[in-house]
């Protein structure tokens, strides 16, 4: 694939400095790029590596020097050159159909330029749109509903009834709609609640790999439109997910809470049951959310509380013996003190 | 399914207000019920939408207002509200036999009633019980015993020579007998321990999602009859966990650890290797257990240490930085009164 | 199998202490071996159990009693208990082939002494080395390279493109090469960053259950020579892990973070992205790593401090609220002395 710059430009919504009518057909790093391929500035501190890169061009923020380069000025060089990647990487998607090996129910539907691959077992009553990939060794139970244009990596399960929108993907051996955890005590035993609601995950989603999401007690736990989801992550029975979250490995959520739109989780947060996590609100790593938290929040911890509060006191905490070392000594010399200049009526 | 109040209160053990023979199909929320169902109020603070339910009856905790309403009256709603989901959600199981896709080694024994679906594996000498159901992409390696009434989901593994006991449900990517984690050091490198062990899955016990748990080095990695196992837990080599536990999603426990009964554990929980936990702990979410715990205790935080004694610190710890500075003041207005006040004959 | 205490000393570098010729069938625990059996003493403390043992020899530190029994003194009785049991353990590998319902791909390379089970896929251009094992339900995409005697357990999928190196194993349900979590945010929405790279796992390493190492965004994710990784663990794109490290289950290592040589982390500690951990560094588990560590540090607790201070400062942790009462009584009190002495001038 070659392209010339102003076309890149043009698909990039940019400016062209330098020669428009250059042809790129690649993509590189500052370090590694050669000649021939195009490069991007994202990180200011990497500002003098536009020197010396041997790219051809160079995607460029706003007020950026280009050595005298070609470039294309955009806001945002890193989405740029995430569409860029795309515009390069993407293949034609050739349909293979149902392969051999792979078990169809006949009480299934399946729609146009499907492929099928060996191992992969769709049961009765399971819908499939159009342009699906069922990457092998993918079970989808009874009842299933998949969108179109939806990729399902190897290993993958869908369980009875849960129902996925448009466009989405699902990396290795995630798990959609398997039992929550709900069980209620009688005597010292646990009695089993069924688990008889479905998962819903809604158009745009990217959820990666070994990940899970368990099936609501009666009604539904549902991922909103846009929202991606890393590895190994819990999301437990009843959560309502928002859009366009951002959820990062091993984190984990609690029956029945919620968040809004736009929250992103850092890596292996915990957040409790039953709470509800406002627009906007931004979890760090490893967090403990035992309250709900309002929009817009930026919190850590475990309680979490606001970010700044939790690094000030994270940053005097491995003085606390010396602080109580001190208080020690001031509660002696205090008492010398007021020992010393006791009423002279009392001595 | 159709069946009347008073059935229904004889199935819970609870006594009937209101019209025995009014029929009920079906289940709904205190919200979302419809006429024909019944619901239940476990939350005392909800009795006010006993009032404005459209259910046809209502289970109801025994001092609960029944607003008018048809109610059953028993000890614990909650529990008799999961017995009642169990009635109505219960479907005949219907045996399929091996199906043709399943993969069965001349060697096993399978026994009566069984569903064996595509994709599953059935290596040499295994044997499987009655009433077992095998999802698609099961895979039990030699040796394998399966008892009675066994649901096996999608991508199960179960390693060679592990025992599961009757009525055992293993939810989707569980992995049931991987090699413990065990390296002797070797100068810098590590040299391979054998796991040579097993593991022992006894009666009644249910497992997540994608939850690994691990065949011991020498002898047997245990779970006790009735314990539950959420998503995404790791259970090391030689642990031996109680009866009627329970072990919520992320937790993790390292090797030879061992767990009493009815011992819960929340999510994300660490318990470090070789402590012994006991009878009807409680740790909460998080928290970093680092050595042995008492039958009853309740803890949390890293490292764990009574729950109530880690609320208060807690709640202080935000303040560590007034109370630095408040320390440094002391320090000077305590040198000034001592300097003030000393001795005469000193100055 | 039968072997003189000579011989078994002899492998093991050992000396013998008492009859040479004895011989040795099988391996057990101080308490349970039993005649004609070999056991081991490795922790000093038991040193009494090998007076009662009722093996046939035991293996010994240079200067433990061996209370009359036969021994092998070596310098490492851990380190030779496992070669023990690897020498006791190891059968005959027999080669099965590719077995009826293995689906290979015309254009895959497949070596000598193979063995694929059932369920199992081989992309078009895999190829494979010699004596490996594949075992039921693993994928292998397009592109992927496999060395010699290498065994992938039930349900691992090996992503396109990615390379194993000789004498590498990975448990079951683990995943190699799914696509790493990068998005650039284009609005309220998350543009994907195409993940090209791939993963590269070198020689001797060995990875457990239901872990997931990603794929690079554009080069390479790496895993040293010789590393152990457990259970559960995440290795986000990007990272490049150095050799002979030991990575405890439920860890994760978040984007483009390098681990040097011979480091250790415990179970579920997070490292954030684009650090350096520094050789021989140990990381206590659930620790937070939000900085550079250097080589040979040992840290712990979130953010992660040197081990020695994070134990000091949790010991007072629980003390705060009485700190606190202490603090605000000083200050009552000084506030009281200094009243009371303020210069006369000033009453």
């Amino acid at each position: 694939m070659q392209i010339t710059l102003q076309e890149l430009a043009d698909h990039l919504s940019g400016q062209v400095i330098g020669d428009p009518s250059v042809r790129i057909q690649g993509l590189g790093t500052l370090d590694n790029a050669r000649e021939g391929e195009i490069t991007f500035l994202a990180n200011p501190k990497y500002a003098h590596k536009v020197e010396t890169t041997n790219a051809t061009a160079v995607i460029l923020p706003g007020k950026a020097d280009p050595f005298g380069h070609n470039a294309i000025v955009v806001a945002s060089p890193y989405l740029a050159f995430a569409m860029l990647m795309t515009l390069f990487a993407s293949k034609p998607r050739i349909a293979r159909g149902v392969m051999e090996g792979a078990f169809v129910d006949k009480g299934a539907t399946i729609g146009k330029e499907v492929t099928v691959y060996p191992g992969t077992y769709i049961a009765d009553r399971v819908r499939i749109g159009d342009r699906v990939t069922l990457h092998p060794n993918v079970t989808l139970y009874e009842g299933v509903v998949i969108g179109d244009d939806v990729t399902l990596h190897a290993g993958v399960s869908v369980r009875e009834g849960c129902r996925l929108g448009n466009r989405v993907t699902i990396h290795n051996g995630t798990i959609i709609g398997a039992d929550g955890f709900g069980y209620a005590p009688n005597g010292q035993a646990w009695f089993k609640i069924p688990q008889i609601g479905i998962v819903i995950i809604n158009d745009d989603v990217e959820i990666g790999a070994n990940t899970t999401i368990d099936r609501a007690a009666l009604e539904t736990t549902r991922i909103g439109r846009g929202t991606k989801i890393d590895n190994l992550v819990q999301v437990a029975h009843n959560c309502v997910i928002g859009e366009d979250c951002m959820i990062v490995a091993q984190t984990g959520i609690a029956g029945s809470s919620t968040l809004g739109n736009h929250v992103t989780l850092g890596g292996q947060v915990a957040i409790i049951d039953h709470l509800q996590i406002g627009d906007n609100a931004m979890i760090s790593g490893q967090s403990g959310v035992v309250s709900n938290v309002a929009p817009g929040a930026v919190l850590s911890g475990t309680p979490a509380i606001p970010h700044l509060a939790r690094l000030k006191a994270s940053a005097i905490f491995p003085q606390l013996p010396g602080m109580r070392k001190l208080l020690a000594k001031h509660e002696k010399r205090l008492a010398a003190v007021e020992e010393r200049f006791a009423p002279a009526s009392l001595k």
